[in-house]
């Protein structure tokens, strides 16, 4: 036993001289290493990832925004909604902000929080961002609703809903996301045993997207149903994005802040499964491959959707995903950062899969509900996609070193 | 929208141009890379990882021993267990393993299955192998009870059991493990979908570990209770782990194979959290930060079961963990390869947390239960730690390319 951390130690030596020539293309940003392979698969460790950074990365937490919004999306995020305890008002909502900003301040950097019971746990952040959003509710609590963002309330219903309770509404939002799936966990766990005095844990969505790594971050993602998502979001950085998903006016407690509808989007595996990829791109309008439309050759293709077919037939179809969601006006997109899940099949072998579709906009009446007003009147993948749950966030603005999150909505 | 693509790219080569003194630190395996920071947060894409490889990254599937078991534990796992319907005899077992074969050997190798309705999702294996294992329910179903390896058999039952049906059992067992949830979740989809015909899904367990280019692949890692979990792993490419964990006679449909443990197991962590480090240390036998037994100053140096204190008490307590797990006879090891699991926490906040146990031996009579025993009957870590659920499957041989996994034993 004790001659084990030598032996792996050689091991990952030996690998890394063996294998020398190919390791040396990917450090200098080649393509595929090679698997080691033989008879008996000695190897227990992989090629060694050249790189790893992926576990130390840090996204700075204070700012006058919070993060996890612009942030290029983490592999992995946690959504978790509280419902506030009856007696908590705008002093003890104080202080929560308080409690929940030290621990997303020191566990964004790689370090413990205060009462911190898995030290060892913290120390990878992986690039984790902790955003915090408020529900109407919690504006309630507060005895400030004449504070609340006028569009930060229940959305209302839409025909193709069938919204369940347990993943719908919410006072309090921690929106919790990084490249590994053990430091979500990690601070999941220090951020609920803070808030709980406070509220009780309403839902929790688990999702995810490609790992770190794995794909180029330049490169729009396959959603589980085989989608190209996200082309269409303005990007960070742009004019668009500013406009479309910052509020930029009004009040200290509104300015540099943005709103969030989080809605779970159960897909109909089971029967899209039974579509051919022609049946597919008709619903989309995009091929499944590339993303591009149907107009097009590349995914950033403008969409034509004047163009016909031999027949007289608009080649996008008029009721085709990309048609519906359409937005000529840039400062009317939404900004998307969706993430996959992925819970237990049931016995028939039918998944449990579906979207968790986080969007991000200045004003969800003027941005966002035009939009699902669109889609939910008539989108092919209606029939194929089922909104399970739906809830609305204000997101408010970041915070500087000494202060915390609400801190001017509620001093 | 059609400025996009261009932006994007811009930003990216922008960020590597500007950061290139840092990313050249980490080309060379340099440290962290910093996030670039600033007042607006405009950048949505991170540093971007220098080496891609961990999508395209491949395990071998074909040999003569199936590949997830010496293989370096990959991110994510699904392992899903199936009861097989009524009249599946040894002919259609056959059928349904060279049906998941086929799938198996194409998705690892980064090809779509052969009916793959999401073919796009297949392009990234990162890692991804398919290990099947049969239960003592197969052997019955093929009408071959006298080829079921003895002690591939329900473990006898344990005092601190509290099994559930719903985590126990099976008669085939699919492990899925690759460095990419998106991953994962396709090749679930695809085998599930080819297996339902001959079996209903008994059980999935979804795990994870921390993300590829996290730690460092010599890292031992820790879970979610802290604990640094797989020091005395037996390291493959040594002889004690072709002894401990290899079938190396007998008939054909053995050799080559291994047994697989499977034990659901909750961790308690609102107990666990009530005590201090140092009570957590004695439990463990071992520190929280190093992982270094209570008498050593490093992970892998030897426990001193002898050593005592000032007051005669022996420094590793009898009854720790690591005195009650340890295994003198390197032959009569097991081999680890756990998964944490991390479900959504109840409405108090409690978190439905705990180890997907994966432990792989050449005979689980000989091996596994003596040191189950000891940990049953006397080990402080079962009050913080309750076995929920239970499962034991025969690891068959591999294959070569036109052969199928289960072959020797059903043709």
């Amino acid at each position: 036993m004790t001659e084990q951390p030598a032996n792996r130690r050689r091991l990952s030596r030996r690998h890394l001289l063996t294998s020398g020539a190919v390791a040396g293309g990917a450090l200098l940003g080649g393509g595929a290493v090679a698997a080691v392979t033989d008879r008996d698969r000695p190897a227990a460790a992989p090629t060694p990832v050249a790189d790893l950074s992926i576990g130390t990365g840090t996204e700075p937490f204070h700012g006058p925004r919070q993060a996890g919004v612009a942030t290029y999306p983490q592999a992995h995020a946690s959504f978790v909604a509280f419902t506030l305890h009856r007696g908590v008002d705008r002093a003890a909502l104080g202080r929560l902000m308080r409690l929940l900003t030290d621990d997303a301040a020191r566990l964004t950097q790689g370090q413990p929080a205060l009462a911190d019971t898995e030290r060892e746990l913290a120390l990878l952040p992986a690039r984790l961002t902790v955003t915090f959003g408020f529900g109407p509710g919690f504006y309630r609590a507060a005895g400030l609703d004449d504070r609340r963002p006028p569009s930060v309330a229940d959305l209302p219903p839409f025909a193709i809903d069938r919204l369940e309770p347990r993943w719908s509404g919410g006072d309090l939002l921690i929106q919790i996301c990084a490249d590994d799936p053990v430091t979500v966990a990690h601070a999941q766990r220090m951020l609920i045993k803070d808030a709980r005095p406070f509220g009780a844990v309403r839902w929790t969505q688990l999702g995810f997207r490609r790992s770190r790594g794995v794909q180029d971050e330049a490169h729009t993602q396959h959603n589980l149903l085989g989608q190209l998502d996200g082309t269409t979001n303005p990007q960070p950085g742009t004019a668009a994005f500013e406009q479309a998903v910052w509020v930029s006016d009004g009040p200290a407690w509104q300015r540099d802040g943005t709103t969030l509808v989080i809605r779970r989007i159960r897909t109909e595996l089971e029967t899209w499964d039974l579509l051919g990829r022609t049946d597919k791109e008709m619903a989309l309008g995009r091929r499944l491959d590339t993303g591009a439309p149907l107009t097009g050759q590349a995914e950033h293709d403008p969409p034509d959707f004047t163009a016909t077919d031999e027949l007289g037939f608009t080649v996008i179809p008029e009721f085709s995903h990309v048609a519906r969601a359409h937005v000529a006006d840039e400062r009317l997109m939404i900004m998307r950062r969706p993430y996959n899940y992925d819970g237990v099949p049931n016995a028939d072998g039918h998944p449990d899969s579906g979207l968790i579709f986080a969007s991000y906009q200045a004003d969800i009446d003027r941005q966002f509900l035009p939009v699902q007003r669109r889609l939910a009147e008539r989108d092919l993948l209606n029939e194929w996609t089922t909104p399970i749950g739906s809830a609305v966030f204000a997101i408010p603005p970041g915070c500087a070193p000494g202060g915390w999150v609400g801190q001017q909505l509620l001093e």
